[in-house]
């Protein structure tokens, strides 16, 4: 049994107007309509002998998560299993955790295969067999990374030297760990020839993992296993969310600084499988072919006189005269105009905005919620207009506002509606009134998208005033 | 009495996606706030003498120049009087249909003003003492223009060379018109001191105006007789509507290709008078004061690294990363990227989207009607969102509409609503549902503008399902 374990989170600061702090690059969709997480767990779970994938993500991310999960057909047998953190502690406090909960559940030979979701792999057939190979070192105790062969020399990865004179039949023991070097060292490295990208990728036996973390970063590993105790199974188990005060106390490092670099039972498989961080949106250019004039557009363009552009404007036309080198990122609230050579600068923009507290940082104009999304349609003097989407079965909570009124108006499906004493069913093209003060609650009863048009009225429209009664997703 | 006639039209093709068909460059607002049309009208009003001013513009505009004129303080005695065309048929017909409006209210020796609404005059003083010059030279009957000094060899205009040996007292006999010159043409007047480039902007007698024409444009000035006698003038004389059928008939040409350049009787004016006719983005962005990164920037802009651009986003944050000499302007619908030295192929990008009958080319997201504005906030399927501001006193028409039903939420302002059989008066967060086959009209009893929330729900909304039973405007 082989046990995947994705690790979804990061800002991805440098893809930014499109990811956000509160919707990081994992979920991203690419320009064939999957998301990066959603690749993930469709690579999992086409591994042979999958049957139960360990999410390890933030837990206001749980939800969009398993939406995204739903959209992947799965074999029936396969479990989705979630670690569930209250706030980022960097991959070793994520990596332990998984191991610690593996090895409580299925023993200290279960065979972890440690998989970012921020990453693209464009082979799966050799990232398959290089699995493989993986288990096998996994099974000998080792702790397998994944060595990706330099195409060119990188100077935004860390690289692995292997240690040549140790080969093993199913990869290479490895020498040392390098962080990211400067040019000319990179290009050694390429030279060399037993340098490889340090993918963040792993494999290895949970047991393995347990004791390698005891020898050489304990104060890691007993703050999880203080977290883990602490921290009930909910809904059948599949459900693990970790303790707030416990987690905190969790040294804040990554598993490369605290364990690989220091471990001497490191291995690597090197390989070839269309490895790409898309790390920047110079990588994300890249995925979208070149018209003759080597622009790669998407979304309503005209140009004249513009080569080489890249435009992501899924919803507006979008001109482009005399331009050339140009990424133009057009989301509804923010956009990004930089040149090609500037891509990696993109992240000063969102520390920017971090700083200064702007909103576009941290959201996109469509938020999501357990129960679906919401979008900010327009903003104007005592009124806001949002567009709501309500997934089947789905409920809001049961809440109140003292300062607005809303009107609700049902576009399509059907809505429950609790407006202070009274219950009502409104089918599409019907509407009601909540003032305020009135209690209410809105819920999808049927088995489509309910689709809601909400004009706000009031005084007062932002979104802290709101005293929730009751609510199925543990916020009231 | 000095009459200043306005003409006001033009596309503005290079000021796309500012600038559109219904919406063209004298409506476009500058950095300042005020538009061009709102200047020329400022500009008019405070020459001596002035007491009545006549614009002739397209009956689409109407109501929109109005709104224009409106905000603008003008003396208690300054009448404002229109020349509506049903379609632009270039400067002769305008001019020549004004001269024979002002000749046959005020006699052959009113001295009429002719002021494009399409430029920008920086220094007021200058231009109403040039005004004064080109008045006493129209009371010897002559045909005066204005001439600009040239600071620059422009290739863009078209110039005016002065006779030197026959100066008079206030201004230049003109020796030629030349049309649009290339760089060492253009060089060579710059060079020689007595060319001026041709503004557009004239002064004449209205006698002295038909006359010429009489001699030399017979064809145009007996079509536009023709037009004016098939045109009754209403609202007290205020508004002349002309007639489609007849002006359909006035050759389609300028009055410098008509006239100016065949008369014998023309004059300039030499004049230094902080003139540009904005006539691409290049200009739009000298009246935006640079930073201490030579950008110029309005909006919510965020930028690192860049230089030397200029951008226009009064909706969205604009973030600019690693570029320079970009001009960049974002509306609602539609986002234009060129580089400065592109600026005057703008055009080509509203020429491809004409031509497509891309929508971004005719309207804007706002559009203008005589009782007000529309915006479409969002579409979706089988629903449209939009906010109606409806002015004082104002009314949509009685209609009806086969295929959708709206959804009308009062924001602010009070509605006076028909709705089938009932009338009913809503104030705001007040609501009321109009379903598809009921008479229905929309009006603003009140004394502010009425802002309303309309949600519309059904299998078709395209603007053409519409019966209009009773229309203000004349449009049932």
């Amino acid at each position: 049994m082989l046990y995947p374990v994705i690790i979804c989170g990061g800002a991805g600061s440098r893809l930014w107007p499109a990811s956000r702090e509160k919707h990081p690059k994992p979920f991203l969709p690419l320009p064939d309509g999957q998301c990066l997480l959603q690749k993930t767990l469709l690579r999992a779970i086409r591994l042979q002998g999958v049957k139960d994938v360990l999410t390890v993500t933030n837990q206001e991310l749980f939800f969009t998560t398993e939406d995204i999960y739903q959209e992947v057909k799965k074999p029936k047998d396969c479990e989705l299993n979630y670690i569930l953190e209250p706030f980022g502690r960097n991959t070793a406090a994520a990596i332990a955790s998984a191991a610690l909960h593996l090895l409580r559940r299925h023993g200290p030979e279960a065979i972890m295969l440690v998989l970012p979701a921020d990453h693209l792999i464009q082979d799966e057939g050799a990232f398959a067999e290089a699995t493989r190979q993986a288990c096998l070192l996994a099974q000998e105790g080792l702790l397998v990374t994944f060595g990706i062969k330099p195409t060119h020399a990188e100077t935004g990865f860390g690289y692995i030297e292997a240690d040549t004179s140790r080969n093993t039949e199913h990869g290479l023991r490895v020498k040392r760990f390098v962080e990211k070097p400067d040019h000319a060292t990179a290009q050694s490295y390429c030279a060399a020839g037993n340098f490889y990208w340090n993918s963040g990728m792993f494999c290895f036996q949970a047991g393995a993992l347990i004791s390698e973390m005891r020898a050489h970063a304990p104060e890691i590993l007993d703050a999880v296993e203080v977290t883990l105790d602490a921290s009930p199974a909910r809904d059948n188990e599949k459900l693990l969310r970790l303790d707030a005060t416990s987690f905190k106390k969790v040294p804040d490092t990554s598993i490369d600084y605290a364990l690989m670099e220091r471990s001497h039972r490191v291995a690597t498989v090197p390989c070839t499988i269309g490895w790409s961080d898309i790390g920047s949106w110079s990588a994300m250019c890249e995925l979208v072919e070149a018209d003759q004039d080597g622009n790669r557009l998407t979304g309503d363009t005209v140009s004249h006189s513009a080569f080489n552009n890249f435009v992501h404007s899924p919803d507006r036309l979008t001109a482009l005269v005399g331009v050339q080198d140009l990424i133009v990122v057009d989301t509804p609230d923010a956009l990004l105009i930089t040149h090609k050579e500037h891509a990696q600068d993109v992240k000063h923009i969102a520390g920017m905005l971090k700083q200064s507290g702007h909103e576009a940082y941290l959201t996109h104009r469509t938020v999501h919620r357990p129960w679906g999304t919401y979008t900010t349609v327009e903003e104007g003097e005592r009124f806001k207009i949002k567009r709501i989407v309500v997934k089947p079965g789905a409920s809001l909570s049961l809440q109140m506002h003292h300062h607005r009124s809303e009107h609700w108006i049902v576009v399509s499906g059907v809505a429950l509606v609790i407006n202070g004493d009274s219950e009502l069913m409104l089918n599409s093209n019907e509407s009601t009134f909540i003032p305020a003060g009135h209690q209410h609650r809105l819920a999808n009863p049927g088995v489509i998208d309910l689709v809601l048009i909400e004009v706000q009225s009031g005084d007062y429209l932002g979104e802290d005033d709101i005293v929730r009664f009751d609510d199925k997703y543990g916020r009231a």
